[in-house]
């Protein structure tokens, strides 16, 4: 598995799965992945341009663009240009003159190898040009804010070399209250010093420790350096540099409330063959001692060695609880590496913010109770202890002492109390855990329930907050944040929401029944009937479920609009909920497949809105494609994957889990410009309007998708669920799948399972180590044992 | 006058000192000039950079940077770089290849012949390279916002050519909700078209109607067209198009919420010595039918000429009371038209805000009271109308419907009450209008009264503003913004604040006497002396006056401050208030001449600061140099300037006044970088610990120093003063001016001025028409008759 895909565009997984390498710097210039700890994150672009964010408590930055940037939730799909905050090395031919830059920006020269090679904790590049080999590679450590680069430079020309290398860290615009660079020898490096500026008192006091400086420190001595942008890029720019072109030596000049740069020269003279390595740290800090400190701990390659180590195991305890092996090999290497990653770092990071969306944060931990489960039982409890005293949900969770909400946490949304049972259903299947629903929870206003009692105000709220014809308001959003005008007046209601909160009641009346709260379980599961009533009275309109009712008693999402016509969520949901009998499924799975399937995956609406329209909202004015607005939001399509998977339509399931995935075919890849290291929140959409940017990924790796891919990859494709004290074993393989195999850790216990399609069998049949189930059911799990499992399918002609 | 200056760099005013020609595009690399009328604002810069902003009601921008930017108050010495919006024009040989661009960036290629050329209301590049020249021109017109630009395409290599002309108007990030851009033939140019963002419904009422359009309208049609930024720079960057080095034509590309740009492309044919003209208008609209009304409305010669022709008569209207010639040319050049026309920019534009700061809007319609009186007048008037209850004045005054308090107007500054009878004084002397004294105002909550018994309250209000020594409370802030911890917690003095309270009070007291209001007149004084008396016996430190006394009672800007140890204002305004006797005053002047005047004129305040001072604010954490801490911050030096003048000290107001304009010396003008077209609000400063950077221009041409410096030419340096019915006529020449001549509107009559040394003379003595006057007024001033003014002046011995 260590080779590269040699068909078409040559890249593909390498150890394993656990690298994914690209060797073209231009076929997908927008290609990017992460890293983060606990404390930052770090987006990488193949061309070498990077986004870092760092929490003080905050998100904030420590190199910027060369303006001043506004401060911003993270912004899908954000455009790169020469002047991006990147992480650069110049090579410059001493002899010859010849300049390039590795990874390739910002000179573009055409390498003559390329390799952009991501790894689960690390990223490495190697370029070559003109027989000058350059390794950059980066990993972050654990308990610190800071970027570990190592440069290493081969010489490939067979002949002796001498040449500059010129490491370059762009820093930009830091403040317009006070910004310098300049290098202190007795740190060892390049200090950029700021202030965040502020103009009232009370901002002082909260900025104070903020980590103002960044730093590029060095392990080697350099020869000459620049602290100043101007300085450095003079009359020739980014592209050629004067600093480099025209002088022998950086001039070593500082920035002075100019725009600071991080600029080193080595001299190094190279034998064929020769190589030399540097180590740099690139970091923001407070002060002296920071600096100092972190040069201590890092700057060795013991110190790189021992930060990889502790990053590495960090990334282990996150690994997830199902390997698996098909005849999908890229679904393989996905499933079993990359996506449990971007669940574990949605999950253990909360995205970053100090305020996540609470439906966003139910569902980040729903996917954490797959990997580890305590964090997740302590996310719902820490939720459900800002539940408000009407039972409602906040519109976000605050995770720290001073934490505020921000952004679209500041417009009123519907639909929080939903998410709980959704996602504590994944838990409780998971783990057992039923003890949780017991558990003493106290609010902000010092009023004690158990967890149990709280999700039942949480329902009791959703069934009030109904108008007369039994249909959920939507207030200015419900999961869709952009349609904020539908009920704004505080009269439209939500189709979704409405069969949601179905969904939800009767999940929730289940768990009632199954601890003996019988009273409970028959009101919310008459509550589950009568919105699902509700909704076929007033929103099934024909062939599929329209969105809602606007304020004006508009209904929208219906075949009398022109633009937003059919949207998936409402027929992914009466699906879950019941509302949608046979006959009715199978019109809206026509109206599915006809009208949101397209060949990037399945839209969230169609046709896309091209314009305003009032009593919909800014949904209606995003750009035809972009984001939620007729793109294949996968969060979305993932909804969709789960409710095909419960309603049996594992084929049709099948098309869509993979149609979120970037693969083995070069065109689709390139397309996306998506590598397969983790599913974009949406791939663009508007593919008959817009058909050239059609499947192109945002690049944004925060998204709910990841934990319900991750759920039903567990739970449905492989059919490996939890319920109760057993283990449902009724995997949904697509039909032409002959086999595959999975490893399953449940319950502190291990399965290794074996699915085979046998010829002549009508009906699925389950051994349990060479026993033979009655039915689905395993029960006596004894943890600490490993479990063989065989499962045979009937066999099926399917789609080859 | 029509040649520039030939000694060293080669630049220059030329017709009469209305245009100004700088021939080098990298001596001075951040030099700029601006442009606006009531709805706009073009800063355009010498290498193509430029930043414009638009009323909507808030700023607004049309071209961004290619990320998303803060939205925020104008930055000064903001940095440019590749790819901050600009304006230029590509031009590829056909035949050889060569490409360069005008006027300079993006591909910096050194020209044969260059030349930036500012006018009033126009800004022009010539640029010539290869033999091809370039002539950019832009003009606004006066009620459309909108740019007019001309680009003139001339063959002066003698021999046939082929040439490929590219117009380049990058649109940048323009929104992530909905961004696109393509060429529209029906309208006749590129439309790049968004959305602004927003997430509350009640934005969305507010931003319904904005201009999220912006357009590259054009008269010829051109042969090819791009409307992507990343298509039209590919791998070769903005040094170098793919676009443009590797294909023939533009490819006519789209942007789909990608980054648009605006280029076109003309395939010209030019003979020797031919040329070809084209016209463009680029501008921000709401919709096609404004598009299309812009393009008929000046997209031809005659349109382009009557907009000139209406923007020059606008400025006509701004030209000013005085018109000086004396043995400095550069002088003549920038009081006559310049320094005119920024103070016009400041008072009928209000610098483009919908809240200036009190203190801002009175001191700008301060010097409108020489340009526009009326105007100014209406100003004072719709303040007075924002008084509060109390007798205070608001942070800001608020000028439209809707319009908030932003930014640093959201601190409490404790000055504003001050600028009413510093600013009054001038409008009263300058108009003898005294009638506005009885006008009644009626404030916001309903209630009437004379403008006399406003400013009698805002008197009182500064009286009871203090503490129990007598000294005035500081809040966050005086005029001096950052010094915001002086007094937060509600204890801390302004030394400087007290004094001006006290001069502020004396003028007032001065014109309650006059008006027969004795009661009024007593008090006041009596108020004044009594600020006087306390600042002299708890802030005169022995050689000058302290700055203040912080919350914990310690005062600062002392002798015993080893930073910070003497600030400019509380001197100036010691000697304006009395406070000063002779010897204090003497003793100050030696210490300012010694710690704060700088070879780039007179400092704000020295030592400057290097770290926080926690019990004075941000003003300790700014940049060394930068703005307030330390730098010639010329609003300051502008008031010592004033306060010069008012004791007699002409030389010494010679030197300043003249530090605080670029002038004929290359080697001063270079560091500066600043073109002698308007005083910038600061010079860098700290010039003992960084020296490299000392005496640069903030760029930023918004600063009360223009009203102040004609202020300060008008009455005291050519000593043409109102003063009720009379004009007082006190030249303070500085003593090595043999002569002058000056024309003065005062009073809608004009009075021509000769001022000359004689020999012999000890005492000033004038006529006017031939009549020797006792003293210096000159009373029964007859609208439309002209004077013949004759100054004689004592001829002494002064610096060369």
């Amino acid at each position: 598995m260590s080779a590269v895909v040699d068909a078409g565009l040559p890249y593909g997984f390498q150890e394993q799965g656990r690298r994914f390498v690209l060797n073209s710097p231009t076929a997908m210039p927008q290609a990017s992945t992460f890293l983060w700890n606990r404390r930052m994150l770090l987006q990488l672009n193949c061309r070498g341009y990077a986004t870092a964010q760092f929490m003080q408590p905050e998100p904030a930055k420590y190199a910027h663009a060369p303006t001043l940037e506004a401060k911003s939730f993270m912004q899908p799909e954000q455009p790169y240009y020469a002047h991006h905050p990147g992480r650069f090395c110049y090579v410059k031919d001493e002899d010859g003159g010849l300049l390039f830059s590795a990874p390739h920006a910002p000179v573009n020269r055409a390498p003559e190898v390329f390799a952009f090679s991501v790894g689960q904790g690390d990223v490495a590049w190697t370029v070559q040009c003109d027989g000058i080999e350059v390794e950059l590679s980066v990993r972050l450590p654990l308990e610190d804010v800071a970027e570990l680069w190592t440069v290493r430079v081969r010489n490939r020309s067979g002949r002796p070399r001498r040449i500059s290398l010129y490491p370059y860290f762009p820093v930009g615009y830091l403040s317009w209250m006070n910004q310098s660079g300049r290098y202190r020898a007795d740190l060892g490096g390049i200090v950029c010093d700021s202030v965040a500026p502020y103009q009232k008192v009370a901002d002082y006091f909260r900025q104070r420790e903020f980590k103002d400086r960044t730093v590029l420190l060095h392990e080697r001595k350099p020869d000459a350096w620049e602290a100043n942008q101007a300085g450095f890029e003079g009359e020739g720019g980014l592209n050629a540099p004067t600093a480099i072109t025209a002088c022998e030596r950086l001039a070593g000049g500082d920035a002075l409330y100019e725009t600071p740069a991080a600029v080193l020269q080595y001299r190094v003279v190279l034998a064929a063959e020769g190589e030399e390595t540097f180590r740099f740290v690139f970091a923001p800090v407070r002060d002296d001692a920071e600096t100092a400190a972190l040069r201590a701990r890092y700057l060795s390659e013991e110190g790189f060695a021992a930060a990889a180590a502790a990053h590495a195991s960090y990334l282990d305890e996150g690994r997830g609880c199902l390997r698996i092996e098909t005849p999908d090999p890229w679904l393989d290497d996905f499933a079993n590496h990359w996506l449990p990653r971007q669940v574990y770092y949605h999950g253990d990071c909360n995205r970053l913010t100090t305020d996540p969306q609470t439906r966003n944060y139910l569902q980040d931990h729903m996917g954490m109770a797959y990997l580890r489960p305590r964090m997740a039982r302590a996310a719902f409890l820490h939720a459900l202890s800002q539940q408000e005293p009407s039972g409602a949900m906040p519109d976000g969770i605050l995770l720290i002492e001073g934490a505020e909400l921000k952004y679209i946490n500041q417009v009123p949304h519907t639909d929080h109390c939903v998410w709980l049972p959704v996602c504590l259903q994944a838990y409780l299947d998971e783990t057992g855990d039923d003890a949780l629903l017991e558990t003493a929870v106290t609010d902000r206003e010092g009023d004690t329930a158990s967890v149990a009692e709280r999700i039942d105000r949480a329902m009791d709220w959703l069934l009030q907050a109904r108008d007369a014809r039994g249909l959920s308001y939507i207030a200015q959003g419900d999961w869709c944040d952009p349609m904020n005008m539908v009920g704004w007046k505080g009269r439209g209601v939500s189709g979704w929401l409405s069969l949601a909160s179905a969904h939800a009641l009767r999940l929730w009346a289940a768990v009632c029944a199954r601890s003996g709260r019988t009273a409970q379980a028959v009101r919310f599961e008459a509550g589950a009937e009568a919105l699902n009533a509700a909704v076929n009275a007033h929103l099934w309109d024909g062939d599929w479920y329209g969105r809602g009712i606007t304020d004006d008693g508009v209904a929208f999402g219906v075949r009398a609009d022109s633009e937003g016509r059919i949207y998936l969520n409402p027929q992914s949901w009466a699906m879950l909920s019941g509302a949608a009998d046979a006959p009715r499924r199978a019109r809206m799975l026509v109206a599915v497949d006809a009208q949101l399937v397209s060949p990037y995956g399945v839209a969230m609406l169609d046709p896309p809105y091209t314009g305003m329209r009032e009593d919909v909202g800014r949904l209606t004015q995003k750009f035809p494609g972009s984001a939620e607005n007729g793109a294949v939001y996968n969060h979305a399509a993932a909804f969709y994957l789960h409710s095909l998977y419960k309603v049996g339509e594992g084929d049709r399931a099948w098309n869509v889990l993979r149609a979120m995935l970037s693969g083995p075919d070069p065109e689709d890849c390139v397309r996306r410009g998506q590598l397969p290291v983790f599913v974009p929140n949406y791939y663009r959409g508007a593919w008959r309007l817009h058909p050239r940017t059609a499947g192109r990924s945002s690049q944004l790796f925060n998204t709910g998708t990841a934990a319900w891919m991750y759920r039903c990859l567990v739970e449905e494709l492989f059919g490996l669920r939890g319920d109760g004290q057993t283990l449902r074993i009724a995997p949904q393989l697509p039909s032409h799948w002959p086999r595959a195999r999975a490893w399953r850790r449940f319950r502190d216990a291990e399965f290794e399972v074996e699915i085979e399609r046998v010829a002549g069998r009508t009906e699925t049949r389950v051994a349990v180590d060479g026993q033979w189930l009655e039915g689905d059911a395993f029960s006596g799990i004894e943890a600490g044992r490993r479990y063989r499992v065989r499962v045979e399918l009937p066999s099926e002609a399917g789609p080859a």
